[in-house]
């Protein structure tokens, strides 16, 4: 799949670890990373970006600003839109750049989107080949339109069966990261098949596939199907063509897994491969719950976590973050939220929340969090925290109990 | 009616300029606060509060914690709240604490309600003598119960008429601050009379007495009516006996306004009685637009700026953020929530939001506010921002346009 699609981006027959000039379909940076890679364009010397319409800077990071200098950077973003009459730009509240992206119809089977985010890479789920890069290569790609790849070999990752009751995409994740390791697909294609799979909600793909490079891994791409081409319609940024791999594709390697064999599953401090099944880590002590983010933050996953709260009450502080604006709309209009709100949880801005440590939810010395994001890196979400990662269900039974707890259990 | 409500918390006959030493009904901390009184608590070997259950701590100031510092305080706080058993604590998104205390009967006629907090005059609004005290008196009142005042003189306001369309009680408010200046009232308590006040809904009082400090005035109270019975009905945290100055009593001063003179207002930068008529501001340039805090994040006020950007688009970021989780369930159960993000605007946690400068909108150097909150200094929401103080209307015509404007011109 990765071959063909920067065949397709290059008009040449591109082929693993060839080094390619690529045409990048779509181009995102958020307020984190626009700055850096405005302040680099700026000094290019080029007047105009290549092409504004295919440039989308959602603000997320640190969404509204939490001090002076956000705010100032933000100011000098925002500047720099106008005058580059940059249409797709979503304020603060919009939600995730993750999210935003394909809500808006610019994760399409087929494209090369690029990112200047680690989790670009979410895209893949739609069956794009996407992929994070720097601020200055960002840069470049503001400016061209273009930039330099070497088309990775592929992983064919299958999992058959199905996955049990209260196991979720999160925990399949999870355990095939476990599998993996941090560093077991690195600058790897790696590509999704099996009826667990399929099996899954575009949500559900979204949310592996936000994880790839948590494997080391330059892309995760599951085939479009059917659920995909349902979620695109009347969203599509532009036409598009999805690529499938031959049946004679040839992997660098190929791994099966069985969803039956997968409990809930928990990533432990302070590395996203320190997985083990919830059921070693019960009674772990809490003192926060953070429901949200790229990962797991979306309507199924809020839906999730108000089936186990409904009717009940929060033990700790448990902080949800839709991860967008039109998904806090559709939480409100089936009364997921409202039943949240009942249950105690704390509401706050559709964007990254408190997952990369710079506002509402940060961690204080020695405080524990069960948190549906994406990476439990020491700090991350306060000096001195921990992190466990966990699904959304196990979230919401942890926060009911004040401990780590086995969704399937409450 | 401050008399007769420092006569019952002294048991004596108190008179204005007497120093007393009274019984204090209920005492708040915030998170702000609470850590502060906390440590000099401690400081003082007292092993038990004087009563858990006539304290109340609600967390808004930074709700959620923005940083490890406030973590950090707010852990410690908790800690302590525990030890001492004290029940009414509100978590981080229960919402703002002179919200907070008066939706759970805590601010009653007749009682004397002290918070570390200088718009504790809130509480005025039914009928309490409420007044701001700093950190350590606050700790000397968790030991003992009580604390000395001097019995202020009394100042009687009188507001004749009825308030045009599309002018509000923050518009009345900030029309008696222009007139009577900051420091107009120094610690005088005001009451308010006349048809225009009794006029107002219980929110709109609220709004009032929560800017008398912005006067200098050691409390507002309006005397309780139909309206503050109503509001409290099941709600009363303890039985309560609502007092009413005599026919004749004697004030230091008395004055009179008309509230047909009264044209929407706005308290421009840097001070709070740099109060002008919309009219003469129309056409400022505007960044940010934020609605909510203890003066104007009630229902009532959502609902305002809901009637006003329903079916419309906002045109600059416009932060919302109702002032307690009752607030916000409200204002999604009659569909208010729902016509404000549909009109784009930004929600953040109940709580204080960035009325402080600490998170969740803070501006930028030069940056251009406009706030329904109670307070505009210099620096308040971020250094070198400019804040501009009005009406929820006042503030939602802004936004839609971008500029200061006139609510009765939308």
């Amino acid at each position: 799949m990765s071959e063909k699609i920067f065949s397709r981006a290059t008009g040449t027959e591109a082929k693993a670890n060839d080094f390619v000039l690529a045409d990048v379909d779509y181009a995102m940076a958020h307020d984190g990373t626009s700055i850096l890679a405005v302040k680099a364009f700026k000094e290019m010397e080029v007047e105009k970006v290549w092409d504004p319409e295919r440039i989308v800077i959602p603000f997320d990071h640190i969404a509204p600003a939490n001090n002076e200098t956000a705010a100032g950077l933000q100011h000098e973003i925002r500047d720099w839109i106008q005058e580059q009459q940059i249409p797709n730009f979503y304020e603060v509240g919009e939600g995730i750049c993750h999210q935003v992206l394909p809500e808006n119809g610019f994760a399409l089977p087929g494209k090369l989107v690029v990112g200047a985010d680690s989790h670009s890479c979410t895209y893949g789920a739609f069956g794009a080949f996407a992929t994070g890069v720097g601020a200055t290569d960002m840069a470049e790609i503001f400016a061209a339109g273009k930039l330099w790849f070497k088309v990775p070999e592929s992983i064919r990752m299958t999992v058959e069966g199905e996955l049990g009751e209260g196991v979720y995409a999160k925990d399949l994740t999870l355990y095939l990261i476990g599998k993996t390791g941090i560093a077991g697909a690195t600058y790897k294609a790696l590509e999704f098949y099996g009826p667990a799979i399929s099996g899954l909600s575009v949500s559900g793909r979204m949310t592996l596939c936000n994880m790839a490079i948590e494997m080391g891994a330059k892309s995760g791409i599951v085939p479009p199907d059917g659920k995909t081409f349902e979620f695109l319609k009347n969203r599509e940024a532009e036409p598009f063509d999805p690529v499938y791999a031959d049946p004679d594709a040839s992997y660098v390697k190929e791994v099966t897994y069985d969803a039956g064999d997968i409990e809930p599953q928990v990533a432990c401090p302070h590395q996203v491969d320190n997985v083990k099944p919830v059921g070693e880590l019960e009674g772990t002590h809490v003192d926060q719950v953070f429901i949200g983010t790229c990962t797991n933050g979306r309507l199924e996953d809020l839906e999730v976590a108000a089936g186990i709260l409904k009717g009940k009450k929060v033990a700790v502080r448990t902080i949800v973050i839709p991860a967008s604006r039109s998904t806090l709309l559709a939480a409100i209009e089936n009364g997921t939220m409202q039943t949240l709100l009942k249950a105690g949880v704390t509401l706050s801005t559709p964007g990254c929340g408190p997952c990369l440590g710079a506002h509402q939810g940060v961690l204080g010395e020695g405080e524990v969090c069960v948190s549906t994001a994406n990476r439990n890196f020491r700090g991350r979400m306060g000096k001195g925290g921990f992190i466990y990662l966990a699904s959304p269900a196990t979230a919401a039974a942890s926060a009911l109990s004040g401990e780590i707890t086995d969704p399937r259990t409450v």
